[in-house]
């Protein structure tokens, strides 16, 4: 099988040396001209919606799948006739907006927090009344690693708001009080089977995820209520392959927050943490093989990489840990690689996590 | 760091794919147009010895190693100054040839099989003299999944077995009854630490390995003196990377059989069912890095597919089962992949064995 991926960044390059064993290969599509993946498989340059590159890609696959949610969707119209997409342009759309993604988190009875459409200046307003202060406008497209939002607390700078995010169609949504993010991975195979990965509990910097653990500390029904909402998603969304849904745990209920529609990168750990990688699994669900198990097989824990990486022996030196480089340049702020450790206990694995998280400080001073 | 391999078998390919999260590209040299390992990897077609390609190979990397052991040991010669070659010529040339390793075993205080120099066809009889009969002629080089081999059982055939085996320097081995066959794989690194996985079963069938079980059942003294003879002969080699040691169980005493200096069938296992894979760890031992942990995760099978594949939906459909495909056209007696199967406990993982080999016993007719 030969998988199109709309995408060449790391996430594709994790699914092309995933693929490799399978006797699968991928072929991406990026406009970066030094997409990572590009030193693992194939990469064709250019807009993701280019109709001509669109085109070719599908002419050389058997399937075209995304490992970024922010394609324009007119690229899935360039898709060749009789080449699928997995998951389809639709599961794709609602994760762009993050009102469409409220408003199915509703549908679905998936708590979430509050939300307010805002379409204009004078809609800001309209939300206050309904959501109270402070409230969170976030722009409804982009919102990737935290940004496109912004946290309105003062009447006062309700006023700037609007223009602040650009004039953008914007959302308004309730501050909640949480204790912690966490997330579940889970996918859809083409003969609609589900599976979720445990529960994970996920620690962000500056809008960046840092750190997740896996499995979270936590009961069996909030564990329970994830993987149903997740099953939940995936159903109505016609989703084939890995998604990803992230909420708060606030006071032991849990609140969607959003969807992603690909393998996600509070998935890493399950390269080496479970029976199944996501990236594996991925492959599986939109090959139309069988899932694999997503069961943990040991704790573990992920440590992103961002913007510098410490010495590959530092890291090495630590038992239970794994390096994964993605091959891109330095540069601030951006996801560079990262650390799995694994342990045969918990104890053990806190200890580890905390040798990976001291290399880690001193490289990037954030983390 | 770039590593140059001799070889771009599926061995080859199994350390690209290993290196791509380190960091680590590989190139190879190998005189097939085809190698499998130039799907993930650059290839350089000719043969191992030519002076311009390993020169050539040599700029671009900053270390050589290899894949098989039957370089021809004039390559290393053309290995460009200042790019050490781990592992070093020297230990690659003791492992091409039967005489040199039985004497290596005897020089160590590692229990063999008796032997005897065999430099022409009236060595023959002397063999006889020394060993008794039935006894195995061996070619001293070659022998690669038991060609080069004849069991004699009666002094009629003594006169023709010399021209039988094509001329070629000969050992003579007395044939011990065994149990089973089993083998260490291990690894040293560049400080000279050696790290031993546990040690498994291998079933051969027509010469070629068919299943290995990791760990072998066994008790803990016979895994301490294979996990003690591969350390001194890596130690006495100079080794670097990993080095592979069959043995045969012979009453409950091991005795060596050969070495393999370079990643081996019996550890494809490691992928799924070890802390590190052998894969991973020979490179990491060549980048000078620090090993990885060599421990058991969980109990694990491997079964290689020879000839022919199996439906990848069938096997995917066994729990605990994961595929490695090679990308190499079907081929009688052909290693084409892998499976692993890996499971909480032993009694669950030989049901699953026994589906895998429930399928590729349909698939091949052999194993």
């Amino acid at each position: 099988m030969r998988v199109g991926v709309l995408g060449g960044g790391q996430l594709g390059r994790m699914l092309a040396l995933a693929g490799a064993p399978l006797g699968i290969s991928t072929i991406h599509l990026d406009p970066a001209q030094d997409a990572c993946a590009g030193q693992v498989a194939p990469v064709l340059v250019g807009r993701y919606d280019d109709p001509a590159l669109v085109a070719e890609l599908s002419r050389q696959v058997d399937v075209v799948t995304v490992e970024l949610e922010q394609v324009p969707l007119g690229a899935f119209d360039h898709v060749r006739e009789g080449v699928p997409a997995r998951p389809p342009a639709a599961a794709v759309e609602v994760t762009q907006d993050r009102l469409l993604e409220k408003r199915l988190f509703r549908e679905l009875g998936i708590p979430a927090p509050r939300f307010h459409a805002v379409d204009g200046p004078d809609d800001v307003k309209a939300a206050v009344e309904a959501l109270g202060l402070p409230l969170l406008l976030k722009t409804r497209d982009g919102g990737y690693d935290g940004k496109g939002q912004l946290l309105v607390r003062d009447p006062a700078a309700l006023a700037g708001a609007w223009d602040e995010l650009g004039g953008r169609l914007l959302i308004a949504e309730e501050v909640v009080s949480f204790e912690r993010e966490v997330s579940v991975v889970a996918v859809r195979g083409l003969d609609g089977e589900t599976r979720a990965y445990p529960l994970v509990e996920n620690l962000h910097a500056g809008g960046i995820l840092r750190v997740t653990r896996a499995p979270a500390e936590t009961d069996a029904t909030l564990a329970a209520d994830a993987e149903r909402y997740a099953a939940r998603i995936l159903d109505r969304l016609g989703h084939v392959g890995v998604l990803a849904v992230e909420l708060f745990d606030a006071g032991g209920q849990l609140l969607a927050n959003e969807i992603a529609p690909r393998v996600h990168n509070s998935g890493h750990w399950t390269i080496e943490g479970a029976e199944t990688s996501q990236f594996e699994n991925h492959l599986r669900a939109i090959c139309g093989l069988p899932l694999g198990s997503t069961a943990l097989v040991r704790p573990s824990a992920m440590v992103n990489l961002i913007g510098d990486v410490p010495p590959a022996a530092d890291v090495l030196a630590i038992p239970g840990a794994r390096l994964h480089l993605y091959g891109k340049a330095p540069r601030p702020g951006r996801k560079l690689g990262h650390v799995t450790v694994t342990a045969p206990d918990e104890g053990t694995l806190l200890r580890r996590l905390a040798s990976v998280r001291a290399l880690v400080r001193i490289a990037d001073g954030a983390a």
